[in-house]
């Protein structure tokens, strides 16, 4: 097979059923959507048995017990599956809401509507289950799909894509709206985010390495984040047990997601009144301090012979750029509020940022100047999720400034075109 | 001098201004945009000498008439940027706006916060002109700029970055905000569209081979357009009256303009209405006529021996996919709105196409289903424009579907940002 012809016909496929996808009905997306939940419930010891080859083949290759635990469709897996199919079912169609119409002197009308992308491009590992969760996300957006998952997962991914097919066809649209590559080519991967005549915008969903690779050679734009380094700057006009809160949950709720703290700046005046309690906390939890001098002394003084226990570590400058994604955490002193927004703008990756104060113009302040995709006071930073912001879904994060930023949802994958109502007008 | 260090000098300045400049007050920056509105109208006479020394040298090297019009700072082209500085000033300033805060469940508060993109570049030509109206969109959204215009108008450009740098400075902001990249050396434009750690985006104002060559080398993104191959279909049940007001405007109000119509699209029953009266205004008006088998046919039988007084051309494959910028049109009779919509789709470049019609479903489907930064019913493709939209200025026009699309203005320089707003709250 030829990867390049072979890509360019899925592309070409996608690009046509963009077209009908464009112009389906709110009835027709949620239809289909419906029938595939229903394909997947009726058809779950098929796709079973097909994930047990993948499965199979996977344990035979020597891969570990986590990535055998990702591929697995459990019946837990599927059953969410199948909810989250409905749950994008129901969330409103965002395509085709004409927004702002205002008549101008010229006597034309000018608003805005709301239109899919066209063909978005999913490139993702080994969890089967983000073959249905995406394409549900660009049906639901008017958009087709070209879904390229790991090769390990090509059986249940193939078996997934023929449900799909039969839910689109069931409803009246075109199958070519969702395909799976159906190679484990890796120029495959190469062709789908070059092809910028086919593919509107490709979401990786993936690990760091994936994307770094995929920034490199892409020309399709990307929707991405590469980095989770954030921060929670705790004030000297801190309230004490909102501190312990929020600093609590930002590390410890999870360790290996994006949105996990890796770098705490504690105000000089509050210091010694967060970090020794803090510092306990996290000791109870197992995770490791990487303290700089200022925060070392605070402890010291604060916990005396305590210290050794806390399992101090120096702090090195590249702990500041570090996304451990562990139970490890990087602390540092500054010196207010100018300090801490320098450094959040220096060393973090633009992903999520919480200040805790009860000072008004300092919270202003921060929301304004951390130039992150979400900026927040008083709040974990665990809570920059599509879900937790009232999306209804999410088909990733962005860590760009351009078009979509942070959690995305079903806008992140539509576009505003203008539209202009007239009665024969003319520009004088 | 070593021109890779000097743009990162350049590029790291203004990331450093920019800071500055997304937090400067609303004030500052008008006052800002009055002062370098003071300053130009105080120093036309510098500003007038340095740009003759630009206009001498261009005459020098033979650059034809139109290029040293282009060039040229008349008393007209000062009045009218000054004017812009003031209009600039006078829009309402969009940084900083919070929307749609709304409580979760969770106890915290989600909204999106409207803030610049950072530093956007600018690649001109030879307008003096774009420097100004460039720098003043860019302050007024709280971005720093880097503005690289055409090394024929260095001295014009190097003059009025002076008083855009004194302006700066007397509303307290940094001078960096506004740099003029001050070297002809074409590797400057090399560097500044891939240096993506201090450009966020770049806004190319220009003819479309520049585009193009940028379009191959960037890495940083782009607000652009390259071709408007604009349309006009003239539905079956258009009203005659209307399709002549609006194919007149649409082809002749100016040829050279991205939004001008190059193709017209007339349906197959309606054709015999309006095509003869339209040939007569367009040979009236000098327009070339490049007309497909159909369109012939109906002019020849309505026309009889005056066709030869239209002097029809034949229409090749190449003529659809045409930007004509100049007074040709080319036209083709089809077979109802799916196939109007079809070759647009097809064969247009996704900027400004209109419809004419009656009928209301038709009007619906072709606003929804043309895949363009603007859609019109009965309205000229020319009013794709910043300020007949009601946007007050315009930076540029994009055909992209990410981020901006159609005109941009003030908007366009800016990304939302998400805010979360609690009390203390950890995520479950």
């Amino acid at each position: 097979m030829n990867i390049d012809d072979y890509m360019s016909g899925v592309g070409r496929r996608a690009r046509q059923a963009s077209r009908a996808m464009a112009r389906a009905t709110t009835a027709a997306k949620n239809d289909a959507l419906e029938s595939i939940a229903r394909a997947i419930e009726r058809e779950a010891a098929a796709l079973k048995e097909a994930n047990a080859r993948d499965v199979a083949s996977a344990r035979e290759k020597g891969f570990d017990a986590a990535f055998v635990d990702r591929l697995t469709l459990s019946d837990k897996a599927l059953s969410t599956m199948v909810e989250g199919l409905r749950q994008v079912a129901a969330l409103p169609d965002p395509i085709g809401e004409i927004d702002g119409l205002k008549y101008r002197p010229s006597g034309i009308q000018v608003g805005r509507m709301r239109v899919p992308l066209g063909v978005v491009g999913i490139i993702y590992e080994s969890r089967p289950n983000v073959t249905i969760d995406a394409a549900a996300l660009c049906l639901k957006s008017g958009n087709a799909t070209i879904l390229r998952g790991g090769s390990e997962a090509l059986a249940s991914n193939t078996a997934l894509a023929a449900l799909i097919g039969e839910g689109l066809a069931a409803a009246g649209l075109p199958r070519d709206a969702v395909q799976v590559v159906e190679t484990a080519d890796r120029a495959a991967v190469g062709k789908l985010i070059t092809m910028t005549e086919y593919v509107d915008v490709i979401v990786p969903r993936g690990g760091k390495s994936l994307i770094a690779r995929l920034i490199e050679e892409a020309r399709v734009p990307m929707i991405k984040h590469l980095d989770g380094i954030c921060h929670v700057y705790v004030d000297d006009r801190a309230d004490v047990a909102k501190a312990l809160a929020v600093c609590d949950n930002a590390k410890t709720q999870r360790y290996g997601t994006c949105n996990t703290m890796e770098t705490l700046l504690v105000g000089r005046g509050i210091a010694r009144a967060v970090l020794p309690p803090l510092a306990r906390l996290y000791r109870d939890k197992g995770v490791e301090l990487r303290v700089d001098a200022a925060s070392r002394a605070v402890l010291e003084t604060a916990c005396g012979g305590d210290t050794p226990a806390l399992g101090l570590v120096d702090a090195t400058e590249e702990d500041w750029r570090t996304e451990y994604l562990a139970p490890i955490l990087s602390i540092k002193v500054v010196d207010g509020i100018d300090a801490a927004i320098e450094h959040i703008n220096t060393y973090g990756s633009a992903h999520t940022d919480a200040i805790v104060t009860e000072d008004h113009d300092r919270a202003m302040r921060f929301l304004r100047e951390v130039d992150s995709a979400s900026v927040m006071v008083n709040a974990s930073t665990r809570f920059a999720d599509g879900f937790e912001y009232g999306l209804g879904a999410e088909i990733g994060i962005s860590n760009d400034k351009l078009h979509a930023r942070g959690p995305v949802g079903l806008e992140g994958l539509t576009s505003l075109k203008y539209v202009v109502l007239g009665h024969g007008e003319g520009r004088q």
